[in-house]
Formats: structure tokens, C-alpha cells, sequence
């Protein structure tokens, strides 16, 4: 294989899930809930499929899904953006990310982002050749260390990768670390690419503020998002990338050659799910806010202490807390001992600061979580 | 942007479908057809969408289709796969094409390909930092120039990337001239990859060959297709990559990071097309073929002399035959002196060989290519 992909590990969700089916394990790895998405979705989806909607659609995607996303963003974040030039359909967040990494990063140039970071971020920044600048969340709290972040940007710095809600963490930024986000991007002359697909998963009457609706971040932001999270319809990838045309224009610049366009019958289906389940997210949200919780206590009761997390599909916990100290070796032996699948942080991390994380799902139907639960209790 | 992207233009297809869409011209361009595949494959999607295949596919894509693709692969052309190993399930061929690539091609390798060419192959190749060696299928015969491939390929050469049925010429490698690709590959040790989307879609009696069954192709080569052009349901964007596990681990460790998976309820479909509807494109190529003839027929009315396609959805004409010298202002003249498109094939060429030549599709139903000759026929 070439080069740029020396040293890259498959992704460890596959491995996580490929795991679970092989064990029987319960799923608490890879963030896909057990149900689907609202059945109005899917009644579109079913409907395009005999409208004649099968054939390429735009690469920049449908209209009316480009449409139902500048609505989304105008109703929610306050946000305006013109469909034909500010939005571009992807599959998935996933091809966002890469998509923008390829576009605008070029070898050499510095990216700074969250540590721990989603796997398929270091990946594509080696792929594009990035110098890549971690700023480190500090267990365990997972707040943003605001000084290792000015001390990170300066004025080479090419690109900040963002996510927030955050994955694995389960942080969501507040203001105020956004703001200094803001004002740092803004004085360093640095774009900011943001993975924002957890932006209506957020608990205990938290709101997620976009970054791209601070002062100064509108014509320097790439925001990502998608259906799959918000919607329960990961399998889809159906995602978008919002923000100036120029920042739109580089990521269409690459993925019209990646995969030229995707999911053409799914795509109206998304643009309904928009327009019409606007509220199915929020009470995604209230439903997952409870899931969260019986995962807390049973992982408490199992003798860890996770964290409660404020957004996203994840809590992570420190395996020390039951004398370990491997994530990865924890992960791999849960299975037998527990039957139970769970995803270990370190390859979530540059260095070894993640080797006692563990990051747990509560996306899974409550049933899923409980037994699980039971296993973990049974494998002391 | 990156500099990785500089120069390339935008794919000509889309700009091409914008200006059919924007003008109401007839769309002899873009090559995707009028009329939808088969019923029995919509209808598996439609169930799928109820049988909760909407989270996300393995990234080697759902094992039913990957058995599939596994049985087709041996029914027509007798090659035998391991499904777990030597196939994975892309986002159409166009994501094959594109992982391959960033999968194999370091920054300077030499990679020889078939010109003209498929545009987004010279794209990836230039964000791969590939040098590439053009080899010329000379007009009008369009025929492979053996002296000039035997010159193109030598120990240093990485990749060789086959398309054939061949797009846009319509050419399909004969036996003899597929022996002489081998040879050279055999000898000096040369992966290649091909792209065989029409594979089915040959004309007269023709049979294609895949490159892969010549003694000692196998284990060096990835084949391409998907199902796009063969069932008809080019929007679905499922293809597929098969050959030894090696070539498929390289595509596999690029796709998940661009785009992971993609598709869900769309796979199983795949899989039931595949399985059941097998002689569709047996149908289809036999239909495409009339279909060309009235094609061929109407452009030789206009004044133009189109060669035979042996394959494919494409047949080239020379618009010297009416006077023009430059197929790009003679496509963009189009739409207002006749209301038809048709696509320019100066971006499927280095340089300036393919001034003069533009491509026809006739893979839209019979009235429109019909509709589109006689706007033709009146802006003499
Ligand atoms: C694309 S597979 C990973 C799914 C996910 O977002 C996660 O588990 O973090
Ligand atoms: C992916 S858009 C181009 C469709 C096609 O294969 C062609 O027109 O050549």
C-alpha cells in the first residue's frame, strides 16, 4: 500500500463490531442505535424508490435536501445560507471530513484539534500530510485546556478541526470555550472545520451553539453534520457540509471525485426527515438523556465512575478504576469475560493518555444496556 | 484549496447535466438512463427499509452482497473469490477508482493509463501525485496502440489502470489486445487496475473479457464494477472492488476513512439484483444495442459519422465532419442551436488530441435520443 497510509490502523469500530457478532457480545462499541429512524423517513425513502428517483443526483446533491438543510439551520442556529452555493451534500460526515482535510490541507501545514479525536481525523490529516497539533482534553473532566489551545494556534496554523458534541467524550463546548475558539480562529486568520453531527443530542437542558455563529466564524467555518445521529439512520450516510462557498466549493472539489454523488432515493427521505421530523431529534435526545442514566448507574454500580456525559452516544470511564490499566487489552478480554463489546480510547489519542479510557455507547436500546449491565455486574 | 487539487476542473458532467436541466435541453451527456432496473430490486430495497437494514453496513459492505458479487464474478466470468477476504463493497466504482489510487500510488510513481480517459482518473491521480502515461487509443478506430503500451510500461511502473468496455470510445479490448496488457504486467510486475463497469453492456455478439482471467492476472489485479450501469440505478452508487485480499485490503483502508460505509438498505438489493435478476443485463445490453443503431443512424443523418460502439452507453463523432475544430465550444453552442448536450472530450485527454471529437450517449430511452436527433436534424 502507499505510503500515506503507513502506520494507519484499520478503523477500531469495525474490529469492535466484527467482535460482537463473532462473540455474541452485547454492542456498547460502535455509536449505531438498535432502532431505526421515524417511519415517515422511511415511508419517503420507499415512495422515492418508485418516483424514479434511482439515476445520479447532483453532486452538490437534490435541491430539496439542500433546501431542507438551509431551513434546519436557519430554524435551529439562526444560521443563513444560500442552498445553491453554501451546502453540499456528503456521504455521510465521514466524507465531510475527508473531504475538507484533502481540500484544504496541503503537506506540512498545521492542524490543531481535540484530543481525544475520532479515528477517522488523524487518519486523513496523515493522509493529506498535516502536522497535526493536538490539544488534549484533560480526563476527568474533558474540558477544553483553553491555555494549551492559545498556545496551539498561532499563525501558521492552517485549520482547527472542531467537534462539538464530542466524541468519545461526550463534552459539549460551552460558550465561553467557544468563544475563545472564536477569538482565537478569528485573530490567527485560521479556518475552522467542525464535526457537529451530535448538535440535537445534548442532555440536562444543555444547548449546543454552533462555532459558526460566533462573531467573525461565518466566513471561516466548515460545519458538518448528518442525518445518520440525529435521525437514527446511520447506515444511510447522508450528511452534509455547510459554510462560505469557498469552503463548500473545496469539499465538493474532492468529493467529486471520491464518490461523485450518493444515495440518490435517500436523499429526499432526508429532506423530509428535515422538514417534517424536526422534533424527532429532541426527543431523541429526552429518551437518550434517560439511557445515559441507567448506563451511569450500572457502570457505577459495576465499580467504574463514569462521567455524565452532556451530549453525544458516549461515556467514557477509567478502567483503573477496576485495576486495569490497558484499554485495549480490557476491550479485547471483554468479550470472553463479560460478553460484553466496549471501545478502547487509545487510538483516540497521539501518545499514551488514553490507555486507561474506555468509551461506552448508550445508543443501544434500554433493554441492550441493561443486559448488558447484568453481564458486566456478572463478570467482577 | 489544497495544492493536491490545482487545476483540476470540475467533473464535466456536472456542469454538463446543470446546463441540460437549465436550457430543458435533451441530455445526451451525462450516461445514465431514463428508465429505472428492475421492479423486484426496488421492491428489495423498499423491504429492507422495514427490515432494519439502516445502521451501518460493514465497511467491506453486508455479507450477502458480498456473496453475490462473489457468485456473479464466478457464473460469468469464472473467477473464484473469497467473499471475506477478496471483495469489498464500494461507494460505486468511483470510489474504487479513487481508494485504489490513494491506496497504491505513492507521490511520483508512474501509472499508465488508457487515453481518453474517464475524468476522474487523472484527478486522483494528480491529488495521489502520480505521474501519468498517457497511451493513446488512436481515432477513429479507437483500437488499443499495442507499439505504444509496450513503450508506456516498464519495471518502474506502478499501476496500470484498464478501463474497458471503454469509456467514452465504446471500445471493448479484444482477447488479443487484453493478452499484450497481461504480457506487459506479467513482466514487469505491474499491478493493475481495471475498470469494468460495462462489462455486460457489449454489443454484436461481442464478449468482454475480464483482464483478470489471463494467466498470471489474477493476483494482480483489482477488478472494478458495480451496479449502477448494469441494472440500471446509477443514483444507488453501490460497487464493488474484487481481487486478491491485498489490492482489496488497500481499497478497504482508504474507504474507511472516506466515507466508511455507505448505502445500508440499498446492499441487500444489490445482493437480490445480483442473485435474481441476472438476466437484466443481458436484456439491457441487447436493448442499448437497437438503441445505438438509431443513434448511430440519426448523428450519420446530421452530417456526422459515428463509429460503432462495440460497448458501453457512448459512441464518438468528429465534429470536423460539420466544420467545428473545438468540441468545447461546439457543446456549450449546443443546447441554443439545438437543444440538445452532448459531452466535449478535451478533459479526457492530456493534451489537445480530443479537440475535435464529442460523445453521444444513447442509454436514454428510444424517443428521447429520437426527440434529440430531430433537434439535430432542424439546427442545420
Ligand atoms: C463510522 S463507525 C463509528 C460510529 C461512530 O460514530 C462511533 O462509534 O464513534
Ligand atoms: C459519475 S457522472 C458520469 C457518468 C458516466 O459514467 C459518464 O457519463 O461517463
Amino acid at each position: 500500500t502507499a505510503r500515506r497510509l503507513h502506520g494507519i490502523p484499520p478503523t477500531v469500530f469495525s474490529a469492535m463490531s466484527a467482535l460482537a457478532v463473532r462473540t455474541g457480545a452485547v454492542n456498547l462499541g460502535q455509536g449505531f442505535p438498535d432502532t431505526d429512524g421515524p417511519a415517515s423517513v422511511l415511508e419517503r425513502a420507499r415512495t422515492a424508490l418508485l418516483e424514479g428517483r434511482n439515476q445520479y443526483a447532483p453532486g452538490r446533491g437534490v435541491p430539496e435536501l439542500r433546501e431542507a438543510v438551509a431551513r434546519h439551520q436557519a430554524r435551529h442556529h439562526g444560521i443563513d445560507l444560500d442552498p445553491e452555493t453554501q451546502v453540499v451534500v456528503t456521504t455521510g460526515a465521514t466524507e465531510g471530513i475527508a473531504s475538507a482535510v484533502l481540500g484544504l490541507v496541503d503537506p506540512g501545514d498545521e492542524v490543531v484539534l481535540l484530543e481525544p479525536f475520532y479515528d477517522s481525523y488523524p487518519a486523513m490529516l496523515q493522509m493529506a500530510g498535516a502536522v497535526v497539533r493536538p490539544v488534549t482534553l484533560p480526563a476527568p473532566s474533558f474540558r477544553l485546556d483553553v491555555d494549551a489551545l492559545r498556545a496551539a494556534v498561532h499563525d501558521g496554523t492552517r485549520l482547527l478541526l472542531l467537534n462539538t458534541p464530542h466524541n468519545p467524550t461526550g463534552t459539549v463546548l460551552t460558550d465561553a470555550e467557544l468563544a475563545v475558539v472564536a477569538e482565537l480562529a478569528v485573530r490567527h486568520d485560521v479556518v475552522v472545520v467542525t464535526d457537529e453531527v451530535y448538535e440535537h443530542l445534548v442532555f440536562d437542558g444543555r444547548r449546543h451553539r454552533p462555532i459558526a455563529t460566533f462573531p467573525g466564524m461565518a466566513e471561516r467555518t466548515l460545519t458538518l453534520s448528518s442525518l445518520g445521529k440525529s435521525w437514527s439512520l446511520t447506515g444511510w450516510k447522508v450528511g452534509w457540509a455547510t459554510g462560505p462557498a469557498h469552503l463548500v466549493d473545496a469539499v465538493l472539489a474532492v468529493k467529486q471525485w471520491t464518490t461523485f454523488t450518493s444515495g440518490s432515493p435517500l436523499q429526499p427521505a432526508a429532506a423530509h426527515a428535515l422538514d417534517h421530523e424536526g422534533d424527532f431529534p429532541l426527543a431523541l435526545a429526552t429518551d437518550l438523556q434517560r439511557r445515559r442514566d441507567v448506563l451511569l448507574d450500572g457502570l457505577a454500580e459495576a465499580g467504574l465512575a463514569p462521567r455524565a456525559s452532556e451530549g453525544t452516544y458516549f461515556t467514557v470511564t477509567d478502567i483503573a478504576d477496576l485495576g486495569w490499566s490497558d484499554g485495549a487489552a480490557f476491550c479485547a478480554a471483554l468479550p470472553e469475560r463479560a460478553g460484553v463489546v466496549a471501545i478502547p480510547l487509545q487510538g483516540f489519542y497521539a501518545g499514551d493518555a488514553g490507555r486507561h479510557l474506555v468509551r461506552w455507547a448508550f445508543c443501544k436500546d434500554e433493554d441492550v444496556i441493561v443486559e448488558g449491565l447484568r453481564r458486566l455486574r456478572g463478570a467482577e
